[in-house]
């Protein structure tokens, strides 16, 4: 095992949602981490960055980037961003991509990424993308990161090098559960609901796919739910 | 000659420097244009965003963005944006990729105008890049274009259809020069300079590379330099 010293750096995208926990987690175990959280006017960036600050402190992450996107928030054309956009409930969301797809949000938080990375010398960004088992954004594919990584690797300096890991893109969100307990990512202190920042709504699609989650993974969700009754029907 | 509502819609990369109006001009002459301006802590952002909005008016654009990229600013590592870092003079920037490159810009630039353009239901993203006749930036280069245009492709909604058009990629400046009086393109109201924000320096790379192109197309820059003499001897 390397001592920290040696460790090469990686960037963490945490979002304070269990996914990126988890990411966050096998990043702080394998490198020198450095957490981002981007706030674009999502309705509960006060809360997640709440989440990030405290999953820092428990992970032991001292290199931490906050910073605001305004594009996101002006440009709207979403749910998480736009407040005349109601976010559905979990049974509402049909085949199509829903409404709470932000604009190609994951590029805007790719590029933040990328350049933090290649200022502080990181070589790694990770990024907590779930493909198949998700709401079905087409910025969580993986050839989505295959093509931004040929754009990294084109539009920085010849001896910049950074990749990106996407280590739970093709994962079930059961067995992200079941990693993030192996590495005792601490979900008690991860935010995931779209709607509310004081106590999970637990019917928007965002907590009813991580209900589903512990679910089928078979372990208790940490967090309390407003909806807990209904955690059962999903 | 399409009438303007049959004309499909453009986004323009507007900084208010020579190239982005030539591509503004171009734009605004085939498609309904929406013109964006970022303010991401450069030097002369005030400078920038009265040059844009005046060449907006000259030009009948009326559809406007102006927003800031703040965490350009906060990471910094590029002399336009960090103010440790001095602008070179012109003759002082060397082979290497120059100190006022700032670390992957044009993918946030490029995914702003996407996010924006997906809601707008724009098709084209126009971005004045010129590949060599240039400070020699990666993300200036056609094939970073190439690969951001597939992470378009696969970031957005599968009904989004969104082309990047870089019309002077691989023109000499002073073919941009020719091609702008073609289009009367007002270089009067442009801003280049890296540095000054009430007259152009003259002196960095940016000046140096505008005063060259004008030389060599054999037309006058219609705005005046603190170093003026110094022109011809570029």
């Amino acid at each position: 095992m390397a001592s920290n010293s040696e460790k090469t750096r990686a960037v963490v995208l945490l979002s304070g949602g269990m996914d990126s926990t988890v990411c966050a987690a096998l990043a702080a175990r394998d490198y020198q981490t450095s957490a981002l959280h981007v706030s674009y006017g999502q309705r509960t960036e006060e809360r997640e960055r709440r989440a990030f600050v405290s999953i820092c402190d428990t992970l032991g992450i001292e290199s931490r980037l906050m910073v605001k996107n305004d594009a996101l928030r002006v440009i709207g054309g979403s749910a998480l961003t736009d407040h005349k956009i109601t976010v559905p409930e979990w049974h509402a969301v049909g085949e199509d991509i829903p409404v709470t797809y932000v604009p190609f949000r994951n590029a805007h938080l790719l590029s933040i990424a990328v350049s933090w990375a290649e200022v502080i010398g990181a070589n790694s960004i990770y990024i907590g993308a779930v493909a198949e088992d998700s709401s079905g954004y087409p910025d969580c594919r993986p050839e989505f990161y295959e093509a931004f990584q040929q754009v990294i690797t084109l539009g920085t300096k010849p001896e910049t090098s950074i990749e990106i890991r996407t280590p739970v893109i093709a994962m079930k969100k059961s067995e992200i559960v079941a990693l993030g307990q192996r590495l005792e990512a601490p979900f008690e202190l991860t935010w995931s609901c779209y709607r509310e920042s004081d106590q999970a709504c637990g019917d928007c699609d965002s907590c009813a796919l991580r209900l589903r989650a512990f679910r089928a993974a078979g372990i208790t969700d940490p967090i309390t739910y407003l909806l807990d009754s209904k955690r059962f029907a999903y």
